[in-house]
């Protein structure tokens, strides 16, 4: 039987401030990135999204970023590797003892919005991340796109690495994201991109912005969660999956 | 043989502020208490002071504080019970995760500066710190004065419970702190403080301020390190316990 | 003609969280309390509110708060007379200089959350406020509440101060606030609100909780904007007032 | 009679911890780049630092960073260009207002760190310090190195520029600085270095790396203060430059 997992970031909330509506996602899909105090998500706010993870059996992996509040992780800072080891460590150190205290644990990691982008090509600072994930725990799994720096030095270090496709984007005829700036780059209608992630499972196939069929491997789908359309989108996405028999689980259930 | 532990906050460093001379104390110091990032810390300070802890057979405890970098942790927050739990817990299991990585692991807590302060009387306070403890790590002893709430309500919860002395400050015929406003209140003599803290550990009696000889039951001495003159003097306590037959050793060795 | 302000907080957005309709709300009120980045507000929101707030011809204020992102400004921090009088400086002069750049200006302080709460009674703070607002500029106003602290050192200290009242809370026959905690301090029925504020400015006189009539002297009334129901509700007492032939106008307009 | 300025960073401690000894420094220097919360200084210091510096007759510069405490401002942060605007207006404005409070002004701009750096060729990033400048006060100068972005784009905006060299940097036959990285490129005896800023001032020449006599042209003379032996070469300067007749006063005094 076929499954395949749908990650979402979550716990981006921070002290007053309310973002996404993490309790209907954690009913929808199969793994939380959640946030661990440096782009978002503040104690409380973890605490809170872990108890909520493990009351819906959902798989939690550690969303670590730059040290950037105000810009949301958003933003490359140019940390060296040793302060990047270190602030990666912290912030993946803190959530595995809040895991464990909620009943739950962290099974993998991914790295969250600049982080993400910056270490699909810079070696050095994706040696840096890989550094810290086996400095706190070899067994985690690491969530990347493919053919990524990161994913390429973890696997020669010896962490799992798996590959994730986005549900609502739109891809090159080469198996590359279109950049958002672009027009056609983010797909909104519900109905489309669940049948692009029920093939992209079935047929391990997507059709790219140019109309040719292009081969994708994923053991994960990206879903948004920052809006109730991001919700009705996720739910949409699910249904269809389960429609065509598709198991929704997370990967580091195997 | 007679045994007594010697406490001294460490890793208050942050960015490119230093602070105390951790090198030189570690090789005199028993116990660590190690700041998680709230008051002082970065996680490449903590990951440098973890590391010359588990060289030097330093045991390791978490300085964990109220978030207040710009107050160093010295002002009272008026948390709810529930964010200070998250926040302890937070910073708690940030530094045995490091810990961890360095080889080492974290044998309790030690409440910093206002927090410390407060929860010798606060019950809401104090709960809410031993709640976070028990969450992350309930075989962790805390470190407290003798006669705190927070040392009560640790007990109660079935936590360890150790109280420490201070080396350099005068007491009060009841075996409290005199108040550091008070003239006499802190000794700068390094020849007495060691002949008191000798005292202490040999003969469980403290001269208070007024001369009489009060019962003193420390697990530890607490002593500090953030001056040169600091160091000297932690150096003629060890010195001075040593040649009278005490040995130095981590209240979490046994 | 009778007229009588109504203030409201905003720019309390930061970074990638939004807070609050302040397009909407800039369309009702006359006076703007703007986060000053030490409980909320970035800098880039603080120059949009300002922006802002000039084209709607809403006077500006400065909301200034205890340094405490985490806590939104809601946590009292025990900081030293001369550490707040520094923070509020700083606030203050930043929003001043910020405000000039957008063509406007800042006329007059108000205190946010905590520290609001603290200095009604707590004279050292208040004190401190006091001294920060005559540093950075003697010109401004202060709005407090009637019989504060800080109402009484500001105007011994020749300052300008405002009284305002609450929209939406219960009072006491003794003409104070009922506290949040009883039942029946908030009061939420849009067309009850504007009745009273009517009230309130008109005929110099409130409802209290025990059906008693108190009198009420107030410069501005003090409306919410966090939400839509907010928003309407603003509206809805704007309206009534024209309605009743009172101008909406800034109290610091005169 | 012929003149230069000395400048110096100041302000660079954060709450407990101290950095430089601005007090030494503040009579040695005609120029103090004060640090204004995001790289270093809190309130409090701002506020003392800028009393000293009004007590000596020092001039003021607002030294504006990346929000990065943590990196103390020395890590390029990828900020939009409004991003980056806003964040400057802010500080700018925040000493402003205090330096006003304290009876001095602020006369002109140093960019810190990463942030001097990058708009040495960062046109995006310059024009960004250059808008954030001319909407708090078009009567500033900025300080920055000769054939820099920043300088040109502050000159087509009307700004007043300002060029700096530095004492203890070993320079190229281009007349740029020789990298950190390469050995040589640090001068650290004191009569050196006084020797060639005297040079530098009478005869507008510099003895390069390789031995060739480069012309150079200066407004101020950027000289360290974070330790005694900065300060001696600080004070070995100044008395040179005395001695050889070259009065040291502040660029912006004209």
């Amino acid at each position: 039987m076929t499954s395949i997992d749908m990650n979402s970031d979550m716990g981006e909330s921070f002290g007053r401030w309310r973002l996404g509506d993490d309790e209907a996602l954690l009913t929808v899909v199969s793994s939380a990135n959640i946030a661990c105090g440096f782009h978002a998500g503040d104690p409380s706010v973890m605490r809170r999204t872990l108890a909520n993870a493990a009351a819906n059996g959902v798989a939690v992996g550690a969303h670590v970023a730059y040290r950037d509040l105000a810009g949301f992780g958003r933003r490359y800072v140019d940390e060296t590797p040793d302060e990047l080891t270190a602030d990666v460590m912290y912030q993946l150190a803190a959530l595995e003892g809040m895991a464990r205290a909620a009943g739950t644990h962290v099974s993998y990691v991914k790295p969250h919005g600049a982080l993400y982008n910056r270490i699909v090509a810079d070696e050095a600072q994706a040696g840096a991340v890989v550094e810290a994930i086996r400095g706190i725990d070899p067994e985690l799994g690491i969530l990347t796109l493919p053919g990524s720096a990161v994913g390429r030095i973890a696997e020669t270090a010896g962490l799992r690495v798996f590959h994730e496709a986005f549900a609502d984007r739109a891809y090159t005829p080469e198996g590359t994201l279109v950049s958002r700036r672009l027009p056609g780059a983010v797909i909104s209608d519900p109905v489309v991109v669940a049948e692009r992630v029920s093939r992209m499972v079935l047929d391990g196939t997507v059709v790219a912005i140019d109309g040719t069929v292009v081969p994708i491997a994923a053991d994960s789908v990206c879903v948004h969660g920052d809006s109730p359309a991001a919700v009705t989108m996720a739910r949409a996405i699910r249904e269809r999956l389960i429609a065509d028999g598709v198991t929704v689980r997370a990967f580091t259930a195997a």
